[in-house]
Order: C-alpha cells, then structure tokens, then sequence
C-alpha cells in the first residue's frame, strides 16, 4: 500500500476537487495558506491537518492606530554630516531613509535617548551643542570641531513591517494599507495579542496548526529614500528596542545601554563582528522576553487543542532555537526555508521541538512557474542539495508553498513531487529516527557558537555574497558527511577541547566573529588549543584561522597550521617552501580544487610544511604535523562536490583516521553512502543529476561497485 | 670637439692599452677597481681621476684576530621552541642559523643582555628559568607554561662579513679567509681604522677619490644553517649593537634599550614595521655616531688631497644619506647602483654632495657577458628606464663595474656605451644644472617620511617581491615626471599640510609602515587632512590608504576618497554603486591598466564616487569630489608606461589642474616631454626602443607632432 503523509501543501479558494486529487497523488496529509492564499471551507472540512498562517503583531491596524506610541521602534544612526570651517554642521535624520518606513521618535526625548558623535574623535557631543527641528528633522551641530564628521543616533519608530513592505512594493500593492508593527512589551500591545488570539482560536475550529510568521520583531530591515532595501540583517535585534526595553535591561543587569550599543558606528552588530558583551547581554534579554511571551501564546494554542508550529524568519528575532531558553516556548514545531544542506540541518537540528519542517524550493509562483520553463530543473536541485542533509539528520515533514493551481499546470512537476515525496517517506520510514553511521566529530570554533548553530556566514538568510561562499562549503559540506557536528564559542574551550571533539575548524575572514578577532588574545585559547593538537587534535583553518597580530605572529595558532600570512613584515625573511606534495592521503584522486576568493600571501613557515596547493606564490592547501596531532589549511571552501569529498578526506586526515575514512565510503564526489547501524541499513545516493558508477566502501573492508541512476537513492540492508 | 668626462669604468691589471682605447671610445674620465680586480701601477698613471675601493670595517684579520671582543654583533631571535607537558623545554641557539657567520656572545653576561620569552603571552621569563650550555649552544627553560612556545633573544657576533660571505660561498673562494667585521665603536678598532687610513692614504697617492665601501655596519644580512640567505634586510640596523651600543644609548637618551627593541617579535624593525619611537631613537643614536666617525675619516681623506667617495650599500648603514646627520660627514660624493628610476632618483637627490654618481647595469660579469648573448639588451633597458628620472634630476655621473676585458669582447655593446655616454653629457650640459619645469609638487605620506626618500617598499635593494610591485609603480611613474616630489611622515603634517603640496599620496597594504598602521589613530591628523583636502588639496590612495580599523571605517580617510574596504562588518548594507564611469579625464586615451595584485572588496560608499575601474565587485580605480578638493583611489600601481602616464592624469586632476597638465605634455605614454625654462630648453624623449609618433603640448598651446627612432631623445631650443 502506497505510504502517505509527511507531506504539507498550499491551496487556495475555489481548488477543492484538484486538491484532493494532488493530495492523492502526492500523499499529502497537511494543507496551508500561503501569503495571498486563503483556504475556503470546503478546503479545511478535508481530511488533512490544516495550517493556517498567523500574524502577532502585524496586520492589526485597527489596534495600533489607536496606540501610535506603542509602535516597533529602532536605533538608527543618520548619514554622516562634516563639520565646516566654525564648527556647524547640520544632518537630516531621514536622509538615505525611506520615509514611509522611519519616523523620528520624538516622544521619548531626543537629549536623553538620542547620541551624537564625533565619528573622527569617536566622542559623544554634549547635547548643549546640537538641537532638533522636528519639522523638518534637521539636527543643527554648532561649536563642534571644523573638518569632523558627525553622526546621530536616534530612535524612530518602524511604522510600516519589513517583509509586508518588500511584497507591497514588489507587487504593487497601491493603496492597500500598510501593516504597522507594534511592540508587544507595551501594555495595550501585550492584552490586545492575547485577546486577539483567543478570540482568533475560537473563531478558527478547522484550524489544527497555528503557523506564527513568527512572533514579535522582525530581523533588521530598512530601506533607502529610493524605497529599495538599504540595510538587511536576517540576526539583527534592531527593531526590538523601545525606552521601556531599555529600562528593563538596565534594571535587570545592572547597567544602562546606550545608542551606541546598537548602531555599532554603523555596522549595527552585524553577526560578522565580534560580539561585545553588552551586545550578548542585549540579545539574551529580549530572548528571556520573547521566550517567556511566545510561550503563553503557545499554551493559549495547545488549550485550545491546536498545535503552535512557527516559521524561521521574519518575525523569528529573540526565538533563537539553539538559545538557551527556546524550550521555554513550548513550540510544537518549526517550519523554514532549505535553500541547500545547510539550511535543511539548521531546521532539522532544532532541539526541544516535536516535529521540524522544510519548506522546498521553488515556489509555486509565476517566477518559475511559466509557459516554457521547466520548474523541476530548481525542485531537482533543491532537493538533490538537500537530500544528502536529510540523511544525516532528516525534517520530519516537507512542504511546498505558493498557487497550487499553478503548479497544477505543470504535469511533470506534479510527477516529481510525488517522487520526492515517496522518497522522503522511503528515507524517513528506513532511518526511523536512528543515529547515522559517524566517524568522527567536528567542532565548529567561533564567536557564536552553539547559539547560532548551521548560520555561520550568513547575511541575508541564504543568499549569495563573495565574502562569504569560500566559507559556506565548509558548512554545505559537513551538512551531509558522516560526521558530528557542534558549535563552540570561545568561552567553550576554557577548561580544554571537550572531550569528544576530533578535529575542530576555525574558518573566516580576519576580524570577523567567524575567525574570532580579539579572541585570539586569549593566551589561554591558544594554550588550549595548542596543547590538544600536541596530543593528537586536529585543527583545520580556513581563511584567516586565528588572526590577530600579536606576538610576532598573525595567524595565533601558525606553528600548527604551518602557514603563517605575509603581511610585509617578514618580506626580509627568505622564504624557501614552496614545492607541492605530489603523494598526499588529502589530495589522492582529488578533482578540480576550488578555493573560491582564496586568500594571498600566504606561506609555509618550515619545510615540516607539506604544501598541497601553491598558486601565485600563495599556500592554498597545506597540512602539518604537530606533535600527534595535525594542521590542515585551507584558504577557503566554496561548496562542490569534488570540494567536499576532498574536506571530508582532510577531515579523517586531521583526526589521524586515515583508515577509518573507508568505512562507509564512495571514492566518487558525487556518490555517498550513509548507513544506519541502529536499523541495519545504508543508503548510496546518488547526489548527482546523472548516472554515476561508485567503488564504495562498506563496513568489515568489503567494498562494492555501485551503478546509479540520475539522483537514485539506493536502500540496502546489512549486518555488522 | 667630442666631449669627455662624467664617466667611470672599471679596469684590471695588465690592460693599459685596451684600456685607453676604451677610455678614448667612451670619454672616460676615471678608473676605479672593482671586487676582484686591482688596477696596476701603468693605468694608474693614465689621465684620469683613480678611484680605490677602501673596506673601513673588514678585510683586516691581522688587526681583529688579537682583538675579537671587537668583533660586530647582533641581536638575534632563535626559533621558537614548544614548551611540554612538564615545563620544559631546550633551545639551540645556532638552529636556524649559519655557524660560521654566528657565535653567541658568552662574554657579556647571558643573563643581563639576554631576553627569554614567552612568545604565546609575550612576557619575559625570569632568569631563574633558563640556563645556557656554552658547549652546545643550548638553551635550558624549565618551570614554564606548558604548551607555550618559547624564544631566545641573544647577542652574538658576526664573525663573517656578509658581503664577503655572499661572494666567497657564491664564487667557491675555498679558504680564502672570512673578513671579520670589527665595530669602531671599540677603543681598538677606533684607533686601528684611522691608523690605517692615515698610512694607506700616505701608500696609495695615485688614488684621487677613495671609495669607501662603506663605513662601519653591513645592513642586516645573515645565512641559515646551510649556508643560505636566512634574513636580508636593506635598512636593517641589526648588526650596530654591542653592550657598548647600549650603555652609550642609556648614556644620551634617559632609557635602556632591550632585547626585544631589537629583535621585535621576530620582525627586525622591518621598514614595513610602523616605527616604533624606540627604534627611530636609536637609528638616530646610530646615525650620530657614524656620521661623526666618518666624518673624521673624510676629513682625513681630505687632508690628503683626495676626495672621498660613499657606496651606497653594503656598510651604509647609519649615514642615511635623506637623514639629518648626513651632511656631518663631508662627504664630496655617492656612488650607488641604478636598477630603475626610483633608484636614480635616491642617488641623484642625496644633498650635502658635491655630485652623485650612477652604477649602470649589466656588469661586465659573465652571467651576462657570454658567446651568443647580447648586454646591450639589457644595457638599453637601464638606460631607458633611468633615463627619464636623469631628465628629472641628472646624477652628475655614470658608471660600469665588472671586468672590463669581458665588455670589449662585444663590439656592439661598446658602441652603445659609447653612444650612452654622449648621450648623457649631451643632457647633462643641456640641463645646466637647472630646474626642470614643474606642474605640481606630491607629498609621499608614509610612518618614514624624508628620511626614507625614494626608498619605501624596498626589501634587498631593488629586488621584486610580489607584495611590493603594485606600490612601486607610484615611485617609478613620479621619478620621471613633471612634478616636484616630497617626501613627509606623519609628523610633518601636524601643524598642517605643507604649504606646496599639491598631492598628497598614501600609498600601502593595511598596518605597514607605507599605509601607516596605528598613526591613523590620530584625529588631528585625520582633521588636517580633511580640511586640507575640502580646501581644494587632492589625495591620492593606493592599495590600503590610510587603513585602520576604529569609529566604523578602515580607510580613515573614506570620506575623501569615497571608497571603503568591505570586511564583512558591512555586508548586510546594500551596494548599489557598481557602475563605471565612461567618460573621465583620468581614463580618457588610456591604454591597458594594470592594477598588479590590486586590492579586493572595495566599495563605492555612494552615488558621488565615480568608478573608472571596478573588476569582480572590487572597485580598482575611482575619484571623488571632496569639497573644493579630490580623492582617487587606486587599487594597485605596478609600472607600465601605459599606468605611468595614466598616473599622471590622476595627478593633475586629482591637484585640479587638468589644464595645466596640457603644458609640456605628449600624449603617447612611451614619450616624455622636459622641459628647462631656466635654459630656454626641451627635450622630447622616447622611452621605449621602438619609433615612437607623440602629439606633444608644448607651452603657450603650442603642439607638435614628433617623430622618434628607438630610445631617441631630441632637444629643442624655447623661448617663453
């Protein structure tokens, strides 16, 4: 008999009968609106769990027009303004700011809420030498230093939500009314979303999933004066702060925040800068708060006998769900976008939840989905990606999104999707929520750490930035091999390597929280780490491992890597090694290496250095022993598959498990085998849209050639 | 009547006749020995000037073997050396380093003038912790910090002349005796070198110029353990210390010096190091001394009836010929190598002479002088690439070294030393001493300022490095134009920019000495440059100007330029300013820009930038209006003609005087135009060996069409 379920689908008004019929074919056993869909009756009376949509504290104009003062607020710092000859200068708050989203906070005072600085100096200016026309939102600096430049920093409430303003622009929406975020930690806020929501309960019977998009502040997005995005940051806590939010932090640790502690001289706490401790505090305190809110939406949810699932993004800022206090929520589920391995491991890895879901690709909307184009070209990738996550560490459910009747009209798609969907079943039945097979465990070491496990270099959720693709492939690789992944922050490391790590990597650009910055003066990190490696650790840098100029060195842990930067201050000393390995454990039967940016000016510091890759002078790939345990260097990792198996080899390299790599092991990239000791069982997937043929390698050294179809998935049982 | 003089060229023993006739052929007018070979008696009878080579420092074994406390020394960094599991962990002084150039120095106390640290904290080891075997050489620390690494600062003496080292171990000299430098410093060798002088003096009267070779201390030069080039380093004042050194220091100066202000992390006061103000305290110390001492020794030279010649390099360290304490010595004259226009231009700019003299290349050498190859090759590249800096500012003479025996084999190359040396007393007496016209005057900002004239990013002389070259293009464009060049440091800009400059150019990767580091701390001068710049200064910034990461920018100076370097802090702010600017009076005509190594992730900060140059995102050549003023932004400037005359353009617009560029201008980047109004004289000059076709500008919107051979240079009378 045909398996069913797992499987959640969009429809709309008037889609009744194709509905069923979908739903048949595709085994579907959830449906959901979707942004400009709504479900009929006839829809929900179907014999499926119904999902509907859920705004907290948007798409309620009607209440907030009524409490202007208790709309979403941000710290925002002005362009720069420099100062003339006699010391004037004067700055216009909305200048570069789009009006319709920003107005000046004029309600809470300037002189005391708001900071303007000498960004030459970085001295606060006495707020006798500025006032504020609010008018005309001109700031007037008199008697500042000539030839400096000056900044404000100032609080203005966010009158229109981000992602309702992207789609009412994009779409055109015209007159249609713009949702105004209101602020949850303000008294009529608080009542009215809890009203509101026993209310919506009652009024919702067919409803069996309140799906939150999410709860109450949305991540930082602000446009331009053109109405374009000016600034995006999928972590950033921006929106979150209001006067009251303010003094609550201060009474609950201690000291008071300052403007300063949001705009960041601009950089706004972008998750690339090393965080500064009143940030951290910062960013705790409003996820004790939204935890705490969340969870009594949600068990208002579970009384009424609904299960609360939520969406990752959007509103999803202070949930953090590799956060300390996530559980406290009480979240049944967690739905989110998988753009690739890594996005399907940052859902499917969320603790404290019943059940996690995918949201595939593409969306079912006219983007893709038009006469001539052949949506299952994206659906195959997106799932090809994803699938050699899922079997790691499955979703327990995927979906789909957008107009049902679109998709409809595309008869090989709609064959596709019953594929994929009978194949996760197949997956998910088969690992029946078993441990895969693991060689070893890997520790991801930067500034964040567990807290923001599987979002390492990421900017605007997924997208695609040259900073950051020669690191994703570290991620995207590990995604789907047969390690262990965690995520350690520095302070992790302070009582020694835990003991279950076998190699950790440190990978990112200099400065940034990835590689650390000023963590590196830590002498007893470097202590730390050194002394594990000596005994047998493995470390593997990627980028700029360890930077930080101090003590005659850049890269902190070079006598380990073996490699150290040039930087002009060691041009004086010769440098001799710079002839390539030609017989490397990490190189053999390697395909075309890429390493994306790279980086220059890098060197091996000994001819203990075993150089793998050398271009332009520069060590690429490089390894070296350290007492019993190893350095690799990598000057950076974009995601292919050749990339990834050739990582997956200097992985079980830097672990000194050589031998172990040939367990449960394909010899081609795109080919890999994951097996389940628990179950009995392995797969060999094909992660390519081609046949390929396989030398794998299985448990007990036997070894087998392996024909695969185009994408074929292989189930096959064993015994140890 | 031909003319004659302005010229040197070496001979050798038994070669008189050859050596008239070459003497007739060319015009020469002097006779100097050179490494390996001696002039005999008969040629020192010739009419013409005799140049000697006189060692100050060396070649004197029988006087330094009965006094090898004497012997020069260095401050040297071992390797570094882990410390284990228990504590400890042993150094081998001489690990890393060439015995027979390096014998610690056990005879001042190890424990006094030793430094062992830490090199993991950076803290000094107290010396209960450590004690040395003076048998082996080794280094014995116990009860410190596991798992740290551990180096020994340690005096030693150089009891090899690097010189003498470098051509004794290239050439095979067997065992020709190693020169043991002494250090005049000490009572025995003060008095043995002016003894000797006196005597030599009175022995060698057919000497007219004795040519010092240098004076007291070799730049810091020394080999690895197989006999090797470990370190080189052209500035380096490492081989100037003793414990005499130090207490002298202590003396004048109110603080000792350590260990560590010498071997400085292992970097050896690079001159990419910023400065520290330790370091410039003692090179001025050191300068003192050596310009007082060869100051007596000139003045003896003098007494004698003959002149005193300096080669710059090898033992030239202390005189800094740009420093304040130069002119102490009296010198009547520098000789020094020509690799290129910047280099002719350190030569031919030294003050306080009474004239320079160029060292043309090849030398008559046999890697270059051998059946079937051609010196000329090599000969018109010299000359043409120096050529354009002579126009600039002439050396008042040239020269040759090597054997001369082996240049008369090549009939043809004598012909072109013949034309060369015409063709230099042509532009010599045609120039008269006089000023070349000037358009602009350009400020070279960097941490050395005028001390280092026409010297930065330099590592051994004028060899290439690829973290150099993409700078070295601005020194060597502007050697050869028609502006006035200065040289300033940070400290020169305190009360203000100087009132000639024109251009102010900061040109070097982040934290060297070039961009200038941490002197970007400084607000006032950020204040005086910003002012100074929107008062109609332009400002000109290559590579990573003026990098330092505070108050939300790393260029500190990215409000003038308009660009800014993306670390990642600034990711989640959206670019939108990608677009090149078509049409600009830098890049119009323009041939192909080179932009060497350029520079990655540079942006455009607004719509108010204009890109000239933008290549995979990274903006590689912009302007920007400041105020009345102008910023331009060049990612990287190797010398091509094609980026010299582009360079140029920069110049002028960045000055806002474009249409004085038009005055004494050809418009084909191989053609250059000088003009001398002082004589009433121009001269168009084909830089490249090939005819060249130029519209030139002349003044008073005068333009011609010139036609020019190979390499041709055409003088022309004026009259205003």
């Amino acid at each position: 008999m045909k398996k069913t379920g797992r499987l959640t689908i969009p429809s709309e008004r008037d889609y009744l009968a194709e509905t069923k019929k979908l739903m048949e074919i595709w085994g579907a056993d959830a449906i959901r609106d979707s942004d400009g869909t709504k479900l009929d009756e006839a829809l929900k009376q179907l014999e499926a769990k119904i999902y509907t949509t859920y705004f907290v504290a948007r798409n309620h104009n009607d209440f907030v027009e009524k409490h202007m003062d208790e709309v979403q607020q941000i710290y925002l710092l002005s362009e720069r303004g420099l100062s003339d000859g006699a010391g004037k200068v004067t700055i216009n708050l909305l200048e570069g700011f789009f009006a319709e989203q920003i107005l000046p906070n004029y309600d809470d005072d300037p002189k005391k809420y708001w900071e303007v600085r000498d960004r030459t100096s970085g001295e606060v200016i006495d707020t006798d030498q500025w006032k504020v026309n609010q008018e005309t939102n001109d700031v007037y600096l008199t008697d500042v230093k000539p030839f400096h430049e000056y900044t404000v920093s100032f609080l203005a409430y966010m009158i229109w939500d981000p992602t309702q303003m992207y789609n009412h622009i994009t779409n055109d929406w015209g007159d249609i009314p713009h949702d105004i975020p209101f602020d949850v930690r303000k008294p009529h806020s608080q009542k009215y979303m809890m009203d509101y929501l026993v209310q919506w309960l009652e009024d919702n019977p067919d409803t069996d999933v309140v799906r939150f998009t999410t709860f109450f502040y949305h991540f930082t997005l602000f446009f331009n004066q053109l109405g374009k995005e000016k600034f995006v940051d999928w972590f950033g806590y921006g929106s979150t702060v209001s006067v009251a939010t303010l003094e609550a932090f201060e009474a609950e640790y201690g000291y008071a925040l300052t403007p300063e502690d949001f705009v960041d001289e601009g950089y706004y706490n972008s998750s690339f800068r090393v965080p500064s401790q009143s940030y951290l505090d910062y960013i705790e305190f409003i996820q004790k708060f939204v935890c705490k809110e969340a969870g009594k939406l949600v068990a208002q949810v579970h009384k009424s006998g609904k299960e609360a699932m939520m969406f990752l993004g959007d509103n999803w800022i202070g949930t953090e769900p590799y956060g300390d206090h996530f559980h406290e929520i009480g979240m049944d589920a967690v739905v989110g976008s998988v753009g690739n391995g890594t996005t399907l491991r940052l859902i499917s890895e969320i603790p404290h939840v019943k059940y996690t879901e995918g949201r595939f690709l593409p969306y079912f909307f006219p983007d893709v989905f038009y006469e001539g184009n052949d949506p299952t070209v994206e659906a195959k990738e997106n799932w090809l990606t994803a699938r050699r996550a899922i079997l790691r560490k499955p979703v327990d459910r995927i979906g789909y999104g957008g107009y049902l009747s679109l998709a409809n009209q595309f008869p090989k798609f709609v064959d596709y999707v019953g594929k994929v969907a009978d194949e996760f079943r197949e997956l998910y039945d088969n690992i029946d929520q078993s441990k895969p097979y693991t060689g070893l465990t890997v520790g991801i070491l930067n500034a964040w750490g567990k807290l923001r496990s599987w979002q390492t270099h990421m900017v605007a959720h997924a997208l695609w930035y040259r900073q950051i693709y020669s690191y994703n492939g570290v991620l995207e690789a590990l995604s789907g091999q047969k390690v262990e992944v965690v995520f350690l922050n520095f302070d992790d490391l302070k009582d020694g390597v835990p003991q279950d790590i076998d190699v950790l990597i440190n990978a990112g650009d200099e400065a940034t929280a990835f590689s650390g910055g000023a963590h590196w003066q830590d002498v007893k990190l470097i202590e730390i780490i050194t002394q594990w490696v000596h005994n047998g650790g493995g470390f593997i840098g990627v980028g700029d491992p360890s930077a930080y100029q101090q003590n005659g060195r850049y890269f902190q842990l070079a006598s380990i890597l073996g490699v150290e930067k040039e930087r002009g201050f060691t041009l004086s000393t010769d440098k001799y090694f710079n002839k390539e390995t030609d017989d490397h454990f990490i190189t053999a039967n390697s395909g075309d290496i890429q390493f994306g940016e790279g980086k220059k000016n890098i060197y091996a510091l000994s001819e203990a250095t075993q150089i793998l890759r050398i271009e332009e002078d520069s060590v690429q790939l490089a390894t070296h022993d350290f007492g019993q345990g190893r350095g690799v260097y990598f000057s950076g990792l974009p995601y292919t598959p050749a990339n990834s198996a050739l990582f997956l080899r200097a992985l079980f390299y830097a672990a000194g498990k050589e031998k172990e790599l040939y367990q449960w092991y394909s010899e081609n990239p795109s080919v890999e085998v994951h097996a389940y000791p628990e179950v009995g069982k392995y797969a060999v997937v094909n992660n390519h849209d081609q046949p390929e043929e396989a030398l794998v390698y299985l448990n007990n050294d036997q070894k087998e050639i392996v024909h695969l179809a185009p994408g074929e998935i292989i189930w096959r049982d064993y015994h140890e």
